[in-house]
């Protein structure tokens, strides 16, 4: 048996036969902090290969230097599930020719185990490794916790090189991504910048309308009938999700409720509830913070799953079908219930689907929690800029001003409105923004089509359109 | 999402739209203890499919009412990788039209990832499993510990089917097999006798000649040269090899050499010396007995591998390939070093490689422990009845009346015979054997092909033919 270790990232792409017009792909648990796609990138242009397909699971600011790839056609097609606002701006004025294909967390490995987006060479930012490449994310000082996303990457690439900063001796004990799927292992000076991977605590919102939607939220909760023992929820990491996970933590351990498992990216407050027993398990495809780093290299109930397991339709089943409850953002919700979170007031892309759509089908209860309007642009609006989520998959918003419930859950419905929320209309809720901000001047985005956004069983479900 | 708990056996393998001429596939973790493949194979004749292709990682006696099955056309063909002792008088005696074909716990997964060996339909006894198919052998009445050879099974089938007697709640907390690869989930009232799947405790033997290889053997291996930091070993379940471990550990303990890991089937030998620091890791595809369930499922360092991790050659490395020493058995070995694990010394099948070609090929050193002769018949002979492992994977011979080196591997010979170890030659052990049993009057199968022997890289080394 040959070593897999080779000295540089250069040798480790040549011997993996990357050629122009080749695809290859990056996993984002490092977020804001990886250094791999700009180190990898930067060498390929070096080498002189051009016209990539580059399929990254999210994008961020980080990895602005992309502009310069996309500009010198190293990079000419982009497929992600999600996009900050840096790069986002530049997508949407027109910098790459071809759209960027955007999908969601599910519908990414659906279509790599499909072989629609086939990967040549995927290259997996690993925070521990062995020379073999059983690699994990859970120690070294790059440490980010879950790799989940790495997984379909690493099972259907063609080939597969792992990038390490903490290069251990085999065998590494609690491997994630097994060896048996990596074909080259490089040592590196550091994979990312720890400040940017992993924030010290993420923190609830001290926003007083951020507080009433959170306590809203959980009242919606409470009602819904979904809430009693064997309860699954998942939330994200805004400062709004963050205190309803909080006060439904109190509602849970005051009411003696044993929940069967909170899924998705997992935060600290997360990791409490599982350790006040609020839990069983935790089902994990990536670590918002160092508490739930620290959990899931510890806690055995702390589970990491693949993105497969978390959300593709192209398994057998996934996690996303067994939740009760998720509570997902958006930056704009229409009176259809369709959700936007691809772009801003302004049209341009500065987000993306990420788990959104997937755990909107999949949940019993697909909540949005927005204000009523933001920097005096109002949320609910007639027609959404861009479908991200369609509105058959959400059941309720939670606004700082009520409740809209989705007409087609009139079960729902009944229940608030015995319990004696504040449920309105979408159109109330549309009206009430409006008398407070004016009628917007919503920006168009009518320019040749920047992105397509695919929902996650294949269907293209809407265009984002260059701007200026 | 519909669930896939489905009331019987026998819907679960309509809804599998199993049909005649079609593969089935079993793993073999429950041993002697299995109740599912009799329970399935029972349930398909009595739907009337036959010409069934049977792929099982093992088969034993407790297997032995698939004669009937065989008999009445509903299995026309096996492939597996061992056969105990009564099927395997059966298949000798020339049971099937079609041979058998045998290969090893790599080359099964290997054949099934490759698609040489497609599985139609599943079935994987768990004993635990939620409603979903997440699945483990850790827990429950019929706890195995790993599931390393259904891995395959579960990834590469079209359809999979979990058959558990132990149903938890949604999710089973610490699964091996996630619900990604799960087609149906039934629950049966139990899959299988625990005096059969482990024992209480393997012994080490107490016979003197078994002592003495054993004491040989670890002198082999403490002058090989690889005893050192970062040691890695496989053993298998005989007496004497148990007995070699034990005494490795002892040495280890006492030069205070810290291994890195030790793989394959698992007994609490390797528990102890995990847990006595010889080790940092056990790499398990299956565990052999109680002290060995209970660790795998509380001792984070003892990990389940997948037949993949442990031996595929289609595998990017497997785990095999990084072992220094492997100790291994014999019915017979010839002067050429070839070995034969398959046939007894009348010619009849009674075995399989198993891992033993695999971890061959492998291993730095790999040493075979027999006695010179069993049952006045020697085990040393000019050519073996069957070629399991070819010689050239083989460096030493070590019986109770010396060690003979392949020549092959001249360091090893020099560094035995500078450490003063009774090295002798693979003829002078013969006629050492021969001298005390006389020389046999050796069995010859002579007739038609019963069996193919299938190398871990596709390639048939011998062929088994029938007595009688």
């Amino acid at each position: 048996m040959e070593t897999k270790l080779v000295k540089t990232l250069r040798e480790a792409i040549e011997l993996a036969g990357l050629e122009s017009g080749m695809s290859v792909s990056f996993h984002h648990h490092l977020r804001n902090g990886d250094y791999t796609l700009n180190m990898v990138m930067d060498q390929i242009a070096e080498m002189g290969i051009r016209n990539l397909t580059l399929n990254a699971s999210s994008l961020f600011d980080t990895h602005l230097p992309l502009e310069k790839h996309i500009r010198n056609h190293v990079v000419s097609k982009i497929n992600t599930n999600y996009m900050s606002a840096g790069l986002g701006r530049l997508i949407s004025e027109g910098l790459m020719e071809e759209p960027v294909d955007f999908r969601t967390h599910g519908g990414r490995p659906r279509d790599i185990a499909l072989g629609i987006t086939p990967i040549d060479v995927a290259f997996i930012a690993a925070p521990a490794s062995d020379c073999a490449g059983n690699c994990s994310g859970k120690f070294g000082p790059s440490a980010c916790g879950s790799l989940g996303y790495a997984f379909p990457d690493a099972m259907y690439a063609k080939k597969v090189i792992v990038i390490t900063d903490h290069l251990v001796e085999y065998p590494l004990s609690g491997w994630s991504i097994p060896e048996i799927y990596v074909d080259y292992v490089v040592e590196v000076d550091a994979i990312g910048n720890p400040a940017g991977i992993v924030s010290g605590t993420t923190k609830i919102t001290r926003d007083p309308v951020g507080l009433i939607m959170a306590e809203t939220a959980v009242k919606v909760i409470a009602h819904s009938g979904l809430l009693k023992d064997g309860f699954s929820f998942q939330t994200g990491a805004g400062g709004a999700s963050l205190a309803a996970a909080r006060f439904l933590m109190d509602v849970m351990l005051r009411d003696n409720i044993k929940g069967s498992f909170a899924s998705g990216g997992i935060t600290g407050y997360l990791v409490d509830m599982l350790n006040a027993g609020c839990f069983r398990s935790l089902m994990d495809v990536q670590c918002f913070d160092l508490k739930a780093v620290e959990s899931i290299r510890t806690n055995p109930n702390h589970h990491e799953i693949s993105a497969m397991h978390y959300a593709s339709p192209a398994a057998a089943s996934a996690v996303v079908d067994k939740l009760d409850v998720v509570i997902l953002g958006a930056t704009e919700v229409d009176t259809q219930f369709n959700v936007n979170v691809h772009t801003d007031s302004s049209g341009y892309i500065m987000g993306g689907s990420g788990g959104h759509s997937d755990t909107a089908a999949g949940a019993k209860l697909a909540m949005i929690i927005a204000p009523l309007f933001r920097a005096r642009l109002p949320i609910v609006t007639d027609r959404v800029s861009c479908i991200s989520t369609p509105g058959k998959d959400i059941d309720v918003l939670v606004t700082q001003r009520g409740v809209a419930v989705n007409p087609k859950n009139q079960e729902l419905l009944l229940r608030l409105k015995d319990a004696g929320l504040p449920v309105t209309e979408m159109e109330t809720l549309k009206h009430t923004a409006e008398k407070i901000t004016g009628t917007p001047k919503k920006a168009v985005a009518n320019g040749r089509a920047v992105a397509n956004v695919i929902w996650r069983d294949g269907t293209q479900i809407d265009t984002i359109r260059s701007i200026g």
